[in-house]
């Protein structure tokens, strides 16, 4: 039967987790059932929520201090018929955890949709495969950059930033996510100027980068704008999906006079993911939903830099973009933050060849700027591919050894 | 100059918030300053963000056991001009907690929005006084209840609930949020049935209810389901934005075709706003925000019932929904779960008159049903109104009685 089975950690001093269990599948979907009659029960049973585990897990010490009182922990799995809801991702997110968001110590791990519900959604338009025949990038991790302090600035300071960051061999350059319509460069200028720019990059060196533009502004005027972008040749689009919503994201991957590449961007995500109690996972909510609504790219915290998020959950994302789905082609893990060349043997160890490797302040605080910067990540990127020792690598190529002097080699706690 | 400030608690080890905060307002605007040549400095100045001011708190015993070290606690608030930014809460969202929602410990408690800013929110279409106009009642709160076990019920089920609500005398009348498009009851029967019997009870009794349905489905197509709903005699509209995006309320509101008032429910919020450390605090999300981007009631869990938050916040989100603001009509606080007729006391001396008593149990469980829950509910009302104590005033009014025999009067606690 085509339904989502939902996985909860729950932590709770009462002792009794089946007991909540079996409240949290009646209560969510047919209300009570043994005081029901025969009769209803019978017309009710498609509907009616099931229990499908529920696992006693250790105590959390630090959870016992913090709420001052013992409490049990305990992994629950509930499943939802589909015939509940329609089948769309806000529907499915009320159902499960609407009001269960609001009851109690209670966080969303997982949700696995089942049979039929599955086709409802897109996944990606272009997927990892699309994508790399978009660049002409085989073999290797993507190289990606972000534009740098450009608040107040005008295309010039774009175009330039822009130029240096694709002669450095970068394959994807993507806007600063709080780049937003401004007089100083406008939405569709960004476009066409980088369009111009990019092509006679690639004219002029075989290389060819593609252009993330920011696609912001008002939810029911996203798609015109969408479409204005694709005409305009815009590359691919970067998109703040959690200050909007899952379904946004889907609206603009179906639509069928859009077919750019969509990057989502982790923007106030951290307000649902961060806390290890309340919210929603990380591998769910970048990982799994990102795919299932259409991001080609997820861009998520990498466990390395200041911005943080546990190496677990790090992996967990990318596993969930890249694991083989019948429905859903793959989306590219973007690590980012904190990443400079010295990084590289690690994100390629952590994340594999299907993956983006994407810095910022590690291109842009290149000695020899974004140009010296972006070639340093793919010298790195080609040494690790050899198999080589990226110190030893360095001493041939200037840009990687000007990285590594600066920023250090593969940091020791991360060998 | 128009700006947003932000306010956030910030839970950090390091001992140095006014380094924390110097870092967030040059960080999430213009990236660097006191590097920066003296003339970008002068071109760059109406970009940057400013620290307003930090204020340092107690430690919390709780949440240093919880870290295992002490952590510093801070409250700081950032001012970002409203320059770097379009209009829109994606973008406002994305500035103010974008990044910084993923940056550790750290909570966003309030956005102060100033000057012209302000105009581009519309705030509710009806407000409290334009409800009170539909419905006909003034100088009470309302009292509103919830359609109970209606998945896998059919038009007729559906028909008699909301048959006994409206003539126990409930003004309004909401959806389960968790009922969506389903054959059984397709959403344009669910108006046209409702339109027809509540008009029906009106001329029957002279009693208005309004009947609040759920508007659900995907995201592009509520513009003209909207339009649809309107178009077939609905009241008001159900809607449970935290699924969908606030914006996306935002649009429902402005739309010229739709003119409908709306009810935004709390669903998902939790995953926000739940921990005291990560995410959004409840008086902003379930207070200013939904009220500037146009919702007429505000539902929220109340902190009586099982599912419950501290009552400084719910006092706080009902604060924030009615505080007379030039630009924005104020908003109906709903508080809601676990409210039987015994808390009518408790609820006005919290919420006030302009406030809507809200419940589910409360009023399908009365020994009369739906209809007696209704009556005493209103008794319960009339009764606080009249400045009679509830338990004397139960005496001549046997609905109420009823609800006090089986539920008890006002909880001890809450005296």
């Amino acid at each position: 039967m085509s339904e989502v089975i939902a996985t909860y950690l729950l932590h709770d001093a009462k002792g009794n987790p089946e007991h909540k269990a079996e409240g949290v599948a009646l209560g969510l979907t047919v209300g009570t059932w043994t005081d029901m009659p025969a009769l209803q029960q019978e017309q009710l049973r498609k509907h009616k929520g099931r229990v499908v585990s529920v696992e006693a897990l250790e105590e959390s010490e630090k959870a016992n201090l913090y709420f001052g009182k013992r409490m049990g922990r305990a992994l629950i799995k509930i499943a939802y018929p589909a015939l509940n809801f329609s089948n769309d991702l806000p529907a499915i997110l009320t159902t499960v955890f609407g009001k269960l968001s609001l009851d109690g110590e209670i966080k969303l791990l997982d949700l696995e949709l089942k049979d039929e519900l599955r086709k409802a959604f897109p996944g990606p338009r272009f997927g990892i495969e699309g994508i790399r025949s978009l660049v002409d990038v085989n073999n290797r991790p993507l190289v990606m950059s972000i534009f740098k302090g450009v608040l107040g600035r005008d295309l010039q300071f774009l175009e330039n930033q822009l130029k240096e960051q694709a002669l450095g061999g970068v394959d994807v350059v993507k806007d600063d996510e709080i780049l937003f319509d401004n007089p100083l460069t406008p939405f569709e200028e960004r476009i066409k100027l980088s369009r111009k720019l990019l092509t006679s990059v690639f004219e002029e060196t075989g290389h060819r980068t593609l252009y993330a533009v920011n696609l912001s502004g008002r939810t029911f005027e996203l798609i015109d704008k969408a479409k204005r972008a694709a005409d305009a040749g815009a590359d691919a689009l970067l998109f703040n999906v959690h200050t909007y919503g899952l379904d946004v994201l889907q609206g603009l991957r179906e639509h069928q006079d859009i077919k750019l590449p969509i990057m989502a961007h982790p923007a106030f995500s951290g307000g649902l993911t961060a806390s290890a109690i309340y919210g929603v996972s990380n591998s769910l909510l970048l990982g799994k939903l990102v795919r299932y609504a259409g991001a080609d790219f997820s861009l998520f915290p990498s466990p390395y830099g200041n911005v943080a998020i546990p190496r677990a959950e790090a992996l967990a994302i990318g596993e969930n973009l890249t694991v083989p789905e019948n429905e859903w082609k793959t989306s590219f893990p973007v690590p980012s933050a904190g990443i400079h060349p010295g990084m590289v043997p690690k994100l390629a160890a952590d994340f594999g060849i299907e993956s983006v490797i994407n810095a910022g302040g590690g291109i842009h605080g290149h000695p020899d700027g974004a140009r010296g910067g972006g070639k340093a990540f793919r010298q790195a990127v080609d040494a690790v591919l050899e198999g080589q020792d990226l110190e030893r690598y360095a001493k041939d190529h200037s840009e990687l050894r000007k990285a590594l002097e600066l920023w250090g080699g593969v940091p020791a706690g991360l060998k």
